[in-house]
Formats: C-alpha cells, structure tokens, sequence
C-alpha cells in the first residue's frame, strides 16, 4: 500500500495535537459540568426529512446508504434515508422532544460531538469538526436569564484557556426585539431584508448597504440612514442602550419590541460587566442569525484574529422543538473546537510539554529481567504515575535515546545484582539535566509539573 | 412534529446512563495513559476502497454520498468514495502508514471513538458504537512480550470497573502458531478449513465437528479427534502447556511452529498468573479470529454473562501495515464500549447517584434579588463545587422540589435583609436529611462522596 495522502477537510492530529485538543475539551466539559450542564451524546445520524426541515442547509448534508443495498429495489424513501448530522442542534431537539417525558425542565446539557457538512472545504471550513454546546431548554417557557447565564458560562470556559494561550475573546451580542422592533418603528415592515442588508456593512460598506436598503428592503434614504446609525452603535456597558434610545428619539421611533429587546440587553450587559468585565460587547450590526433566532444572538471573537471568524455562536429560540402541544423554547451556544485547536496548533500558539502520556521509561538490563522492570512499572503507576517498560534490552544509551525521542523525562534503571551478589539500589534519572539518583518505586515521586504532559503557551 | 422514535441499533443513553458511559470511559483512558499509550482520534471516514480490501465485511459499511452531488455526472471511481469506520483498526493501519516519518516505534496508543456497521440491528448488535482500542505497533519488529503485555492492561483497565458493579472478567487466549503448528504437525495442511470447523464446537458439538473436520480439512478420524482433543485443553497455568506437548507426543506430532507457539503462550500464562491471578486463561479451542492474527489471540467473557459473547477481542498482526519497503506488525484488543455499558445500565447493573452534575442549587427569594443567588454560585463554582442557580423565585418548596427531582442534593439559601436592615446568614440545607444548617459560600464543602455524581452498583 502506498503512503496514504490527508483526505481535505477532514483535519486529524499527531498525539501532540490531540493532547492540545483533548486538553480544550477537558477545560470545556469542567467548566460546563461546574455550572450544571448535564452531558448527553446523540447518534451521529438522524433522519433526512429532519434533517432538511430547514431548506437552506439542504446542501450540506452527507447522506448514509449501505453498499449492499438493492440497487434494483424500490428507492428509498426520504423519511427512511439518513443522514450525518450537520449541527447539534438538530439531533438535541430531536432529542428533547424523545425523551421530553423523561427530562426534568429546564433541562441544561451540553453536548461535545463531531459534526460533518459535505461542503466543498476551503477558507479553513472542514467536513468533519468537532462541536462543544451547551443548550438550556424549558417546557412551554424559558425566563430571559438564561440569555444572560450561557454567554458568561462560554466566557468562563473560553477564559480558562487563555494559560495555555488562547487570545482573550470577545462576545458581540445584539437582540432580534431590538433590530426588529427599531426597524418596524422605522416603518420597515420587511425585517428580514433590512437583517440581510445590514449583514454585508464589513464586506461592502455602509455606502453599499444603504443602497441596498432603498432597493430591496424599500426604505427611504433616511430610514435607510437610521438602520446604519444603528448598527453603528457598540460598547460593553449600559451606555449602549442609552445609544439606541436616543437614536430612536431623534427619528421618533417607539415600538414595544424595541422597549423589551433594550431591556434585555441592558440587563445582560449589566451582568457581564459585573462578571467577565469587558468580554462581553453589544454591537447593533450583529445580524447573522438574527433571521432564525428570536432573542439575544452571540458571535465570539478571538482578540487579535477577528478574521478567523466567530468561533462559539448562539442565540435565542422561542421554539427549539414542539410537538404540537408543548413548545421548548432554548437558548445556547456552540463552540467550533476544530477551528479553534486548528488555530491553536497550526498557528504555533501552544505546545503540549510531551507527545506521550509517559512520565517514566523504566529501562531492562537482560531481557531475563524484564520481569523487574514490569515490576517497577506496576509500582509507579500504582501511584497514579505514568509509566512504560523499555521495548528490548538494548544498551543503556539507546534507551535513553528512545525516551528521549518521546519527551519521557525519567528513566528508571532497576538495581542490578554485583559480583557479590547483592542488589544495588534502583536509580532514577532526569533525562534532561542527566541528574541521576537512587530511588524506591515504592516512594519517588516526580515533580508535579512533570506528572502529565501539560498543554502551555508555544514560548513557555 | 411528533414525538420522534428512537432508531433501531442506534443507542442513546438519558442524562444518567451518560454518566454511566463517560464514568467507563474516563476510567479506561486513565488507564491507557497510566500504562504510557497516547490518545488519537481519527476522521470517521476512510476511502471505501481502504475499507474493503478485506472482503468479508464489505456488507457492513455505510457509504457517504452528498445530497447535491449531481445525479447526471460520472459516477463516482470507488477510490473517490468514502465510507464510515467500522471498526478502529483500518483506520489506527492506515494514520501510522501516513504519519510514519513523524511517529516514534513501537508506537503505542489508544483510541476511543464510535464506528459504524450497517448491519441489521439484532441480538444486541449495534449499527453505531463506541470502541476502545488499545495497540502496539512496531516499524519491521515487535518483540513478543507485548502480547503478553496488551491483554495485561485490559486486564487492569476491565478490573478497574469492577468497584462500579461490572462482573469480573476472564481473558482467553490462544495461538495462532501453536493451533497451525499442531494441525501441520499431524499433517492438516487446510488450516483454516480446521479452525473454521473447530470455531463451530460451541455451536454444533464435538461429533458434528468431527465429520466436518473429515470432510472438509480432508482429516482422518484419528485426525479429527486429535484436533477435537486440542480444542478440549484448557487452564490459567503452564499444565496447560505440558498437556498440549503430553497430546502431540501421543499423536507423534512435531513441528517447529508448534514449539515457538507453546513457547509464547507459557510466557503469557506465566507473566498472567503473577500479574493478574486467575483471569487470563488459555483456552485451545478459541479459534475466531485464528485466520487473520498470526500470533496471539484474545477474547474476552464477562463471568456469570458469557451469553453475552465477547466484550474486548484481539491478537497480534505481522502485518497491521506495510508500505512496501517497511512492515509494521502489532498487537491490540479492542473494547465494546457500547455492549458493555448497554448491560451495566439497560441490565440494572449500575447505576449514577444522580443525573446531573451538579451539587448545590442556589435559591433564589425574589428576582431582584438574582445577582446575589448568583455571586454564591460563582463562589462555590470557584472551588470546584458544581452548582446552578434556581429557574424562578418560585416558593422555596418548589425550589426544593427542582431540586429533588434532578437528586441535587443541597439547596443553598442567600440570606434574607430583616426589618432591622441586618442581612442574616446564608444557610444551607441537605435535603435528604433536612439537614439546615448556617454556612458561607467562601468556605463550606459538600461531603465528598457528594461533590461529583458516582457511579456505584446498583444495590448500593
């Protein structure tokens, strides 16, 4: 078999990197499980039909089929077919609504997965990523709270990564009520046009924008004007909101939605200033997401790499599923893990301090001794330390070579019996300062910061 | 939508059987990494033509194709098609051909991941489930004593669940050289035609075998009850060996292959027997699997559930992989995850202390009243105690109840400004106990056994 070649898209690590991401994903679930988040898996597939309730994602979706199926039988149908999930919102609703007579609401979960999307991969997009949400979801009801708790719990578990280098991050949040409420006050019955246009202000330019505000969203040169005041307006404490309410005075703007949505994002900016000061920034030309969500919507930054993208987004839902009687109203964010780690250690911004779990190599003299050696081994690990048995009996040095290859700190060389017959004390030593010293299995203890392979700052 | 209906051979586990699964998880990663394997993780797709050269499991793979792909264009070349992982081994083969140059020999890791089988969902078979495998694999050589070495961790790995409730487990092993070596010996020269009639002695019985053995491996009678009488040898100790070496010399059977075999299987059972007394048991008629290893051979049986077939299976491969100019043979076990942790919950096995990691639920007396409930969460968050803050300032018993239903089991309660303006003391209640007892959030601690949610036999 030839030397097989990475398939696009589909990003895997070497043992270093997986340490990185297994590194997030251990910070990630601590921080969600700390603040109560239950941890629930679903089945990578799900049925097409539902998997297609929203058209727009239609493209996206890899579809299942088994390769002995009958070609010559009756094709199958569409509510038979499945497909990989493309998010994990799709399969949690699913979800609640299976189990909802089973589930104590509000329900919080998070949910780390991979997730796949059939798109062609490009601009650092990938087939294949792994997805970190967390969803709290009510039956029939859900207080704002919530709107104002999950961003701080993102902002928590996002900030417990900034020691081993992740840049600090920003949450730019803006509210459905406010944009739609300002722009019906404005006059502008079509909401979604005007979210649409306002969307392309950093690519085209407020210029552009306004055009297409006249043109496709009907708006007059000064309503088109007003829409760009507002999306103009940004900051981290309640001034924000002042902002807008002076804006919509001066344009005589007064709507109840308006009134609700500044409310709400009054109180959530209150609350991250108190608590994650300066992470978290209303910014009134968030307006990706605002056509699906119906409150609060989310997008992350990385201080420094805004080009990345947002890379944890969320929002509002007043209808997360319903099965006709109940509605479950949700609000949540997602973390894309795969760009962020992508991030991480492509872009050299962290390092692990080894590649292997090993803290100790513990070398065989003879492989007649390699029972000694296991015994070593078993003692060292009894004690929760790391602990591999050298692969043949070579000399010393190749050993040492051979731990040294994988950043294995100690090697243990078990006391060998003299011409006396007696057995010499066990020696351990530190591969990197050549330090070596008599040790008991039973006892020696490696420096704590040596236990585990520890995800650091790429300069530390 | 409807109330959704779960698809067959698809498991999903509620909120309390996840934490059943993910506490078997954490347990056998912290193993794997005690014992020095690295963690990876692979994409869950191979190119089909990776994933069919060995033609027997061609029935059972998923194949992707995109909801967009154009119906009218070339079909797709099967080099260009991908298809799910069904099992962790072709993939694990295929990263160390393509990572060689950038991986240190023996690599040793372990990988937890979830494959796919479109197979009909029957007798407890999965279409998705988790794996976790464990391998050493050597670039040109691998020393032997990792076939004693792999099954020994699993061993540890499998015992270490023990305490939660799961049954003790029994490792049989077996030798492809010792099972070749005696059927050439005796002058067999269809191998496999022998093992595939001796791998159905459980099935049909031992005079139903002989006749196979005569008409399909061309065995004589003598023969067929030579082989019969190998199958029939079993035992945890070296007696096992002399009784296989007292048979050959009775049937006057000699071969090279034989006495290697015999050999590999002393050590084995001798290293066992000291490491891990009673649980490793050779057992001459295990023949599955005999046709692809080229050394040793594992399965695994959970004692008083051996219906249940094997749990964790394995061997040892001369050639997992080969590039043409270096062959990389190895050895690994494989476990069902997902079998295994479908009979400690779905059989009442085990069971979570609660559903939800959290430990305290902070009241909340009034809604203006949130952002003090919340800076106690946040104070026993800082220590390390999971806690969320109550849905609503509905009355305490309902708070209580929010509680009781999710088993958190402390309710914490801010403490209240008097009619004198003094704010009294928080308090906190067990309520199980209905224990009320004064505390501050800056200090006080959950008993341990109720910091984290455990899991625990059934009966405790």
């Amino acid at each position: 078999m030839a030397r097989p070649t990475p398939l696009s898209g589909f990003p895997e690590w070497l043992p270093e990197g997986r340490i990185v991401e297994q590194h997030v994903l251990d910070v990630l679930r601590r921080t969600f499980e700390l603040h109560g988040f239950a941890g629930i898996e679903t089945r990578a597939v799900e049925p097409l039909d539902q998997l297609l309730r929203k058209g727009e994602t239609s493209k996206e979706v890899y579809v299942l089929s088994r390769l002995q199926e009958d070609p010559q039988g009756a094709p199958a149908e569409r509510g038979d077919r499945l497909g990989l999930h493309f998010d994990l919102t799709v399969p949690f609703a699913r979800y609640v609504l299976e189990n909802a007579g089973r589930l104590a609401f509000p329900f919080r979960r998070y949910q780390i997965q991979k997730v796949w999307r059939g798109e062609r991969p490009q601009d650092g997009r990938f087939r294949e990523f792994v997805q970190a949400d967390i969803d709290v979801v009510g039956a029939g009801e859900l207080p704002y709270h919530y709107e104002v708790e999950l961003p701080l719990v993102m902002a928590e578990a996002l900030g417990a990564l900034r020691e081993i280098g992740l840049p600090p991050v920003r949450i730019l949040v803006n509210n459905r009520k406010v944009a739609e409420g300002f722009y019906r006050g404005l006059g502008l019955e079509d909401v979604e046009a005007v979210l649409r246009s306002i969307d392309k202000l950093d690519k085209i330019g407020a210029g552009a924008v306004a055009e297409l505000l006249v043109e496709e969203a009907g708006a007059s040169a000064e309503q088109a004007r007003a829409c760009l005041e507002l999306a103009g307006i940004s900051g981290d404490d309640e001034g924000v909101v002042d902002r807008v309410r002076a804006l919509a005075a001066v344009h005589g703007v007064t709507h109840e939605l308006l009134d609700t949505g500044l409310e709400e994002l009054a109180a959530l900016v209150r609350a991250a200033s108190g608590r994650a000061p300066g992470v978290v920034v209303a910014d009134l030309k968030i307006a990706r997401g605002l056509d699906y969500y119906t409150g609060s919507v989310y997008e992350t930054v990385l201080v420094g790499h805004e080009q990345l993208g947002s890379i944890c987004s969320g929002g509002r839902y007043d209808t997360l599923a319903s099965d006709g009687s109940t509605t479950y109203p949700g609000v949540g964010l997602s973390v894309g893990v795969s760009r962020l780690v992508s991030r991480l250690v492509g872009g050299g911004l962290v390092r692990a301090t080894r590649a292997v779990p090993t803290a100790v190599l513990v070398a065989v003299a003879d492989e007649a001794d390699r029972d000694r050696s296991d015994a070593v081994a078993a003692a060292l690990r009894a004690r929760g330390i790391s602990t591999e048995v050298a692969p043949s009996a070579a000399k010393f040095g190749k050993q040492i070579r051979h731990a040294d290859r994988r950043g294995i700190p100690f090697v243990w060389f078990p006391g060998q019996r003299g011409d006396d017959g007696a057995v010499a004390s066990d020696e351990v030593k530190d591969i990197r300062s050549g330090d070596q010293v008599p040790a008991e299995a039973s006892t020696w203890e490696p420096p704590t910061a040596d236990l585990h392979p520890r995800v650091v700052p790429a300069e530390a």
